[in-house]
Parts: C-alpha cells; structure tokens; sequence
C-alpha cells in the first residue's frame, strides 16, 4: 500500500498513519519531499481496507497496490488452466470450444431438436437454463428437475456436454447427477455464499460477469470458488450496463484479452446476453474470438420467435451453422482451433 | 404493447406481428399512415417479452406501455404504505425513520456502545451485520448467529429495533428470534430465490437498490416481495455505479422522489454506501430528506479508525449526533417530523 | 508518481523506470520489499503522462499522486473564492444564489414576462438561451443577437442580472455587452480554444460539468480560464450520464460537497438539466441547498407546455416561487442565506 | 409519436393532449381500451420534443417513433457510402482502410519515420496531431501549422493521405491546403457551430464518437455534417466511458455492426483510444473488423516510449507490421479485403 499525504500533513498525521500501518502488519518506508511524504507499506496483511486511510487526517492518497486474489492472478499458473470434460473435451490451451442452446428447456420435443441442432453445427456443450432468474415474478421460472432430466437425456443421445444455471445453494446437489458444468449467472456473481459452496463441489463451474463488475471484482469472485479447492473454473464476459440502450448490454469484447492477461483461467464470451439481438450475434461471437476468447457459450432456439424466454437474442439455427463454419476459418489467424 | 412498424414494412410483415400479438393475448388495433403503420395491443398479458417484436421483420420499434409491477405500483395504494414495528415505531406517513449502527458487530463491547450513541442521538433502529457479504474470500466475513444474539441484546437494553442484513435462504429461520427487520443488500436484489422467501415471511423487509439496477428493476424486485404476501416492504436507494470515482458510488438523490412517486412503499436513503467517505455523508443524508425520504439507513461507529470493515464511511458518534439535530430542523420544511 | 514494481520485475526493468523518471525531473526515492520494489518519484513535473509508466516492462501499476490543476485546488484560496457583480450582488461565501428563467429567448413578450416573475419570485439572475446548442441540426437554434439585446433589455427593467450561453469563440465580443455572466455548456466543458479565451475576457463565467466529465476533468477545465487570468469563475453540476434512463441524467448532488472541498470556486446545481422532469426538479433544488450548494441554475417559464425547448422541465411560475420561499428556510440550517 | 395515458386519465386529459399533438402537425389515431387509452401521431413534424408529452397531465408515456436523422439513415443510401480520395483510394464498400500515425506531429525527423513505418507496414493514411485537445492548459498542445506542413510533405514523399484533427472553425480554412481528411474528435462531437462548418467544406470528414454519446447521437451529429451538402462522411467508435477503469474507456465494438445497420455511412474504429494500452490494441483491432469496420485508425510510434502524449496507447512499428498482415488473413472472412 501507499500513501501519499497532503502538502499541509502535520508530523502528528504522518506518525498517525505509521501507527496504523504498522498495526496491520506492513513494514514502512518513508519519503520525504520537500513539499510531500510518501509512505510505502511492503507486506500484504489480508485485513485491511484502503479506504480507511483515505480518510484519515492529512492523507491526501491511498493505493492498493497488490491485488486481493492470490489463486485467480495469472503468475499462479502462468502456462494457463485447461479443464477436462469426459468425451475427452478440454477447455483451454489452444482449443475454442462452442456452448449453445436455448435460453430455457422448454420441452422435451424443444431441447431435443435444439440438440441435434447444437450437434450438427460442430458445438461441444448444450446450454439451457432449467432453474430461470427473472426480473418479473410473473414471467416463466423455468421446469427445474424436469428440465435436468430432459438435458442430460438428449445431450447423451446426442454425444454433447450439459452446462446449466445454479441459482442457489440448494439446487447444487440435485444438479449434480445430471450436468457437466455449472454456469453462475451474472446476478450471482456476489453471491459469496453459493461461490463458496460451489468451491467444494468436484464439478467444473463457468462463472459469468456481473452486469456491473469491474475485471477486479471478477477475479475476487473466481478466488471464492478456487479457495474452495475447486480449479476447474473458467470465467465469462456477457455484457456490462453502460448509457447506451440500443443493445441490451455493452459487450465489453476488451474484457477478454485483459482477463487473458491477468488470469489463467480460461475466458468465455457470451454474445447473445452482451448484445441481445440477434442479428449482431454472429459479428460479435467472431469479434470475440479474434479477441482471444477460449470459448462462446451462446443462445440457438430452432424456433426462436415461439421461444418462452430471450427468443429476440437467439440465433437460428443455420445461423450457427454458418457462424461456426467462419470461426473455423478465423482462429488459426489468432492461433486457435474450434474444436 | 406499441409496435411501430418500418416505412419499409410489407402487409406480410404486419399480420406476421398482428397474429403473435392476438396469440399472446392482445386486442389490436391498427393506425395505417401514409408511411408508417403503427399496432396498438391493448390487454396485458403477463408472459411476453417485448424484446421478441423488436427483432421481428419489418418492425422499428415496440414498446411495453403497462409496467411489469402490479403491487408495488403507488396505484395500488395511493395513500401510502406504513410499516408498524414493536415501541409504537412506525415507518413512512409524514415521519423521517433514523437506523443507524456500525457495519459489522464485532464485539460485545463494541454493539453495546454503538447502540447507545445510536440511542442518545436520538435514532429508532440499531443497524450491525452479522453476516457480512465482502468481495474478498480473505476478508472479515462477520460474527454469525452469536453477532445476532448481540445485537439483540444490546438493542432491548437502549430501547432500539434491530434491522440486520440477510445474505441466504438458510438464514431466514436462524434470524427470526433476534430481529425486527430484515435488511437485503444491493448485491442480492436479484436473488430471485430469497426474495420469493422473504416473500412468505412475517417480519418487515428493507431491501436496497442493487449497484446497477433501473427505478424499475428495483420495483420488479419489490414485487417478488409483495406477491409473496409480505407487504410490509421499504425500499432504498444507497448508490449506483457510474464512471465516476471519486465517491464509492454515485448516490443517485433523484431516485428517491422518484420512488415516491411509482410506489407507495417507504423510501430510505443510504449515504454512508452512497458516497463512502465519512465527511459528505452528513451533506447527502441532509439532501435525502429534502428530496423527500421516509428515513435514512446510516453507518456509526464508536470508533471509526479501528473498525473491522467500512470504517472510512462510518459517522463519528457526536457526527451523529449532531446530524439528527440538523435534521430535525430540516425535516419540517418538507412538510415531516423525525421520529 | 508512485510506481510499483511487480514481483517478477527484473532489476533492469525497475533501472529502465527510473531512468525514466529522472529524465522528466522526479527525484526517485526507491523502497525495495522482500517481494516488491516501489518508486516514488518525488516533485511533478509538468510534462508527463502516468500512462506511459503503465505500460512500461516489469510496472505493476503507477499513479499520479499530485493533481494536475493548481489554481483551481482549494489550497489555492483556502478561504474560498466570492464573485462580486453589479447591483451589489455577490456570488459565494454565505449567500446561495438563484438563476432561473427560459430555456431559450422566444419573443420580447415572452421574455420579458418570465424577467417579472423571476424577479417577483426572489432570484438575482434572469437565464435564457439566445444561442442554442441542439443535437438536432432541424431543432430551433435560437434567436441570436436579437435574444441577447431582450436579455439586456428585460433584464434591466426588472433589475436582474443576466446570464447566458456561449458557444463558440466569434460569439464572445459579441455577447460582452449584453451580459453579466457567460455560461459554458456541459457540451462545452472539454472545448479547450473556448475556455483559454475566455481565461482573457473580463466577464464572471460559470462553467457546467460535461455529462460524462469526472469531478477531476471539471476541475482541469477550470485550470483553462484561470490560467488565463479570469478569476471569476463558478462551477456548476447538472447531472451525469449513466445507465437509469428515468431521469434525464443522473444529478449528482454528491458532486457538490466533493467540489467544495476540492476548489475555492462557487458550486452550483442545475437541478433542471440534473432531472429533466418539472415535477422532480424542486426536491433537488432543495437536496442542492442541502448538500452546500453556493447556487441553482433552473428553468421556469411562463407556458411550459408552449416552450420552444426544455418545456418538460422548466418550472411554473409559481412553483418557483414556492421553491425559493421554501430555500429561504432551509439555507440557514447548514449555515447559509438565500439573497 | 405514441402518447400512452394513464389508467386514470381523464377525458379532458385526453382531449388536451390531442390538441397540442394536432397543434405540432400530427394526425391523431386513437385506441380506447379497457384500461387505458392510446394515441397515435402519424406524421413527423420537425419540430417537437417528447419529453414535453411525457409531463402532460394524464400521460403515462410518451414515445417518438420517427429517428431524428433522415440523411444518415440507412434507408436513404441503402447501397452503402463509399468516399473516393486521390491516389484511387477509395473507403467503404468491400475495403478495410487503415490509418495510422503517432498522436502528435513532434518533430520533421519523428514524423518522417513514422510515414515511413505506416506506409512500409501497408496503411494508406497518416494520422498525426497538429492541435490536440488536452485535458490540463499545462500539457503540450501541439505544434501548429508547422505540423500540418510536416504532415502533408511527409505524406507526399511515402504515398500517404493525411488525417489529421480540426478543434476549431477558424482552423478549418488554415487546414485545408494541407489535408485529405478532416477528424473531428471525440470532444467535439456536438460542437455544433463546428460541424455545421465542415458540412459546407468540399473536404471529407472523420468524425469520432463522443465519449458518453449514444448511437442515436452519433447519427445526429453526422446529420449536421451531411444537411450542409457534405456527404463524404465516415464515423469512427473509440470508446465509452463506463465504470470500468481497467482500460482507458470501454471500447463499444458492438456499435460497429448497430451503425451499419442504421447507417449508410461508413464506420471506423479506434481501439487506440478505445483501450489505451499498447498491448490490447492488436486484438481489439482483430475484433473490430471481425465486427464489421470498414476501417481503423490506430496510433503508431517509432518509439512509443518517448512520445509527447499518448505514448501508452501507441503501438510499436513491428507490431502494427504484424497486425496488418493478420487482418489481410481475417478481412476475408467477413467478406472484405485489407487495400
């Protein structure tokens, strides 16, 4: 940590500050200016809060400078995290690997059709929500353990992996016999207590961006679950709120190359939540993937306009038929492969 | 519902929209003019989603005229919902309500002096987590079920009300014995599952704007609340996240006039998460009042410097105290009392 | 600048920083942890960019710990800046200041009826757009000199002062002799080659925060028409974009306090422009006062719902005067005196 | 327009709203339902502001239904916008163009080098900063006239076009012998005066979205440019503002495919400002005209560590090398070819 006091700092405030610093466990360098001082803490207790020596008297500054999560940077495991799915799927490394499906199960008819369209277009994983967060008590909650049912029965008849949304800590156990991955919803993200349990559990998890979390807070969340013991975590960008309402998310695509960057777990892009039309999905699944995404996870309804849920951002399926077909052909150029 | 279809639209295009519009359940009615045909769905059934016309052929733009909340409309009690406590408290009508505590109980010593600062400042509610939600897996994660055993006690002792966070469904039973409100955090305002729980219980409920969530989001919430036959609900603005930095969060004033005016439920204002730095909270919980809120959620304690989390936004005791005073003197102008 | 190192950095990374540093003119004072190594570089130099040590070999993060405006910080003038105008009236100190009139200047009728009850209602200043800045190339533009000569006009038969926008830098000889103040627009807050000259006029200027500006980039603006010598300078908050679209913009109240402890400039609020909709506006003019605001900028009209612009939120007659009796009373209780 | 009333409104509310909508010039449709009445104006008079519908008595929402621009609009080019300039370089239709240069012009020697790099790295325009628009009076404000003479000699002598930033009219007729495209910057973007300007010049114009601007408003911005008769207009992404503040704004790679949509202007995109750190630049690159971009504009420097301003954000000669070679691989499968 550094702090940098004002101009006008009294002696008394610097050593009040020293005091502090010292308490929780930092040692203390001073530097002195001719119009400023400048203290650098070295050493990183866990408990403590920068914002409270930015209010302490004659503190002009505070920094944090090293980062909170341990397990989640990048320098934890430098060579990147790969994640390995039965069916010999692996997540990571140099493969890009393609989620898709409907927003909810619907039926057993709906999510059967939509696998074998999953399938056919080249994708490993089929996604479809059985347990529906919504803003409105009053729209469709989804078909809970009938959904699961009718998820692991198609994706098996058709040879793909099973992603589905956890939304409380008591859905874990009954998701187990049925799923391949749990997905974490952007309104869970800070839900600490179900990170927490979901660090325990022996199944992959993909984490998904909260609508209004910084890179930062990202990789808090992901040190929940990993502290847990659980390593078998990728991360997912799928839209931030910003100003601007055309699209029903700002998809922020620079997310993924900084996530890149700063983590070893892979990265996912969810374009169909980011943009929430469809039409704009194909540009931004392959904008994502030149941007460096390990994988898309997106939403494919086979008749989209009838969709009981998030039909307006679900592509058709021969549009993910063709789209696939131009991710091939793109991510050699960035030194990928689709699986 | 409106839907304004494109210059461009063929007659093709509009009965493709009039048939899902009377499949769903509308009356329509059809305004051709010389460039563009406008479709009028009169009705309001509660499963569509207006997403799905927008990405129809031929169609410009539609819109959702009816909100999605029902019970938290300030038509469905235009005189004001008040919420009764224990001591004679009641919440909204023309009374300004004070709850304020540390953020965190830390220790027997400490709750029981915070609750008498928080009583001789003249305040009705003794604020303190006992479970804490923190975006770091290594940080002060509160006292558990023995912090509500404090704060129970120490409140009986000064004569307060006890409004306490809930993060988890498990909680709700554990939390019962010890309080008089339940506080829900911005971070599980779309924590569908606990609100639909909370729904059904039978002790009053302060649930907080979540950090990006719309006017009408947190209504949406509220109704998960009120459907579930718990109608004894305040909601409260304590910040929002926006580029700007310099504060914690943007506390977004305007919300609470606002609120006031769509829902019938009382409104609180929470400064201290709002601006997070102790020297503007008495400015901004000044400004709450004059913009017409029911009562104000704020963080005291006894010793701000050596608090275990959120020190930096924590009022000093006699900071308190003298801002019940001013407020006092403001509220009258506005056309209120503080309790 | 602070710079820190990351753990990985080699020592000729950290060599290559300083070298850096000395070459724009710090004095580097290096502190060397078990794990990190730390470089505070001491004085400030005008010329530099703490980006470019962002992205330099082996840097964690680096931060600018002195702000780039000089003249425009507090400590400049501890006691605060007054701007006295003619007619005896004195903008700062303990007085709260009140503009109010027309979006735009319509007719001398129109005009000159909104100067007698601007007046009547208590205010010292008389607003009014003669040249108009509208995202619409086909929206009224304004009127032009012919406005500015019926601000005057009006103006001195009610003994009002006058206030009015300036846009581009042809229109400052222009606009001199008709004027008491110039206003910079939010859209204008960034237009450099405007702000410099208007450092050299000798005229009081308040400036509004642009709509995305931070409180710093406010402050930098300021730096402009101070460096040039204009003293008399005012700022004013009038609301932020973000992603709630109920409100026009999201008016920052907090901004208020912030800037008054960072600059000796006045701080006003323009609660209209801040919210957009009438019925909202005086509950922030009041919150305004509240949190310390030196003054308010608003819109009232004659005929709001005849207005050429902003009708939607421009106050009654009589809801101004209503507001500013109530101002009146509550000034005193933070200190203050509506004039 | 559509007027939707209140459940509650009245009659006479109802009737006050179709006259002032008849007043403004609209033919008024009216559906009654059950509930709630609804108006709909057909017609689009030029002159009307939602916003004041939406305070009138009775009135629960009020929508416009006719976008503002009509010369932007797709619908009025459906073919596209291509802008031909010397040397038969031609932007838009199936090609991908890059510009690129350093941030600022800073000396004969680093501004030949750079027209050197640029051309042998394959881009056909020079970007380089004559005037720069600078947040603090105390940053280097560029050289001037004698660095639009540099740029145009140095173009000259490699093959290149120059692009290059207009701040202010009465810079507009000094440029003009030395350009081949005017950029308007993101601070100017609703400078008005200065748009209305460049719409009468015979000059092509890049114009760049404003920081905090939504898509909407770039379009009316455009319409200023193009309603003066100049029509060889393109427009350029660079970044938002957001509460992310890991990159220097959030780079909106989405609005690439929205503004082809409902533009027949071609569209750029800057992922230098839009990320601001060297290393991200590539991949938001790759993103962009994997979105759709006709074309980029991206800083370059001979020695990025040395620069005048925007350093961090710059890339290094062999790496745009290497990134233009990519994009000629890429270009192909969206369906363009790098020039």
């Amino acid at each position: 940590m550094i702090v940098a006091m004002q101009d006008q700092a009294t002696e008394e405030n610097v050593q009040q500050v020293i005091e502090r610093m010292v308490e929780l466990g930092f040692n203390v360098h001073r530097t002195t200016g001719t119009t400023q001082t400048i203290l650098a803490g070295v050493g990183s207790p866990d408990h403590f809060d920068v914002a409270e020596f930015q209010v302490l008297s004659g503190v002009h500054e505070a920094y944090r400078i090293s980062s909170q999560y341990k397990l989640a940077g990048r320098s934890f495991r430098p060579e990147g995290t790969t994640v390995t799915f039965k069916n010999g799927v692996v997540v990571g490394g140099n493969q890009v690997t393609i989620m898709a499906g409907p927003c909810s199960v619907e039926s057993r008819e709906q999510i059967l059709l939509s696998a074998k369209q999953v399938a056919a277009a080249g994708c490993q994983f089929l996604r479809g929500g059985a347990f529906k967060p919504r803003s409105s008590p009053y729209s469709f909650q989804g078909m809970g353990l009938e959904g699961l049912k009718l998820l692991r029965e198609v994706a098996d008849e058709t040879g793909l992996l099973v992603i589905t949304e956890v939304m409380e800590i008591s859905q874990i156990e009954l998701m187990l016999p049925y799923i391949d991955c749990f997905q974490v919803g952007a309104r869970n993200m800070q839900n600490f207590n179900l990170l927490r349990e979901l660090g325990h559990v022996r199944m992959p998890v993909l984490m998904k961006r909260g609508i209004a979390a910084t890179i930062e807070e990202v990789l808090l969340s992901a040190e929940y679950i990993l502290s847990g013991g659980n390593y078998d975590l990728m991360v997912c960008e799928r839209g931030i709120r910003t100003f601007e309402t055309y699209t029903r998310n700002t998809y922020d695509v620079s997310a993924i190359p900084v996530l890149k960057k700063l983590t070893h777990l892979p990265v996912f892009g969810d374009p169909s939540h980011g943009v929430g039309k469809r039409e704009f999905v194909p540009a931004m699944a392959l904008a994502s993937v030149a941007a460096g995404a390990d994988g898309l996870l997106m939403e494919m309804h086979p008749n989209p306009d009838k969709a009981m849920s998030d039909g307006a951002q679900s592509l058709f399926p021969e549009q993910l038929e063709k789209l696939v077909a131009q991710l091939r052909q793109l991510a050699p150029i960035v030194g990928r492969t689709v699986a």
